[in-house]
């Protein structure tokens, strides 16, 4: 049956999923970089960029690889699909990814601005979805066809979601890092009594993984 | 030279020190006692249970041990001493820990409530400290005699420290555990800008241990 999952959301040690001053020369936000660094050596990343020789196997590896096995639709939030502003019209934009977007299935777009859906090579179609988190669910699922629906982030939208009741599992992974201001993922949720345990805990040298699930 | 140091404090993945509801019969909160799970199984811990026969080697008990390294005198804050409340006089309360508690150096308590020293077998004697932090760590300093004084906790007594500029090195343990309540160690503090980074990451099967240090 088709769940909705976070999968390979990585926040540091004290809590944040993203730097503070998120711009386009750095969408990620401040030391963020070094926040994704289990996935860049990972086979699965290396494969995105075109060279999976550099990529190494092993339960990082294997992480990055689940967060694409039966995944049928995505979510996004609004800033990941685009930077909050920028000096062009939004219709020109059209994602981080270029021509050929790493996601091969349907996207969907939370957003207030209305768009038509944008078409990419690959398999990749964006959708943008304006009223709101249940309804971009509700599509993504329809076009998932029983696989599961993966929600991207960020932080903010995998929050709504939370509260809204609506994640079956989540897959985070806690790199070695110190952020020290951003957008906390956990800040004001009470994950156990939103339903949530831990049922795995993988730690590697770069990170440790964790899957919260729902009971 | 004598260091201010936090060492073998244990926190939640959702970033809680302990969990809700404080008592007498559950002084470290609900849910806490699996929080402490890598530290119950190492030799150390045992070994303060009178049988380190039951007790494993390994990261784990490296990290145990090393948290008695060195040690010259202990700062605990008021819950760590004694509970909230209790149906006895303050002055008949003598810590959780029996005739011998497991210091075996002098132990200041942060508290507002003025009381004699308090010697117990093995070495420890309490120190109540009515004067505030600063005062505490004059006073322990001056007894740890050039061997680092450690702040045995708990989250709002170290956050203080933190605040004050007072802290040189934390040992905290991650564990693979939700408490979505309690006391949040990070919350509202940008330890990168208190001049902190991650110097070590140690995963284990219990937990992800990391050594904050002060630049």
């Amino acid at each position: 049956m088709s769940e909705l999952k976070v999968k390979g959301f990585t926040i540091s040690l004290d809590g944040f999923g993203a730097g503070m001053n998120q711009s386009l020369e750095n969408p990620m936000g401040e030391r963020a970089q070094t926040l994704h660094q289990w996935f860049f050596g990972t086979r699965t990343f290396q494969r995105m960029m075109g060279d999976e020789s550099k990529g190494v196997a092993g339960p990082d590896e294997d992480f990055a690889a689940r967060g694409f096995v039966n995944v049928g639709a995505w979510i996004l939030g609004r800033n990941m699909f685009g930077p909050i502003r920028g000096p062009w019209l939004d219709d020109e934009w059209k994602g981080w990814w270029g021509e050929e977007p790493p996601y091969h299935v349907p996207v969907f777009v939370l957003t207030h601005h209305p768009r038509a859906p944008l078409e990419m090579k690959g398999g990749t179609t964006f959708y943008f979805v304006t009223d709101g988190i249940e309804s971009a669910y509700a599509q993504a699922r329809r076009e998932a066809n029983g696989r599961d629906v993966r929600l991207g982030g960020g932080v903010a939208t995998i929050r709504e979601y939370l509260r809204a009741g609506l994640i079956d599992e989540m897959h985070l992974a806690i790199s070695p890092v110190l952020l020290g201001s951003g957008e906390s993922l956990f800040a004001g949720l009470d994950l156990p009594s939103l339903g949530f345990r831990c049922i795995e805990h993988v730690p590697t040298e770069s990170a440790t993984h964790i899957v919260l699930r729902k009971n």
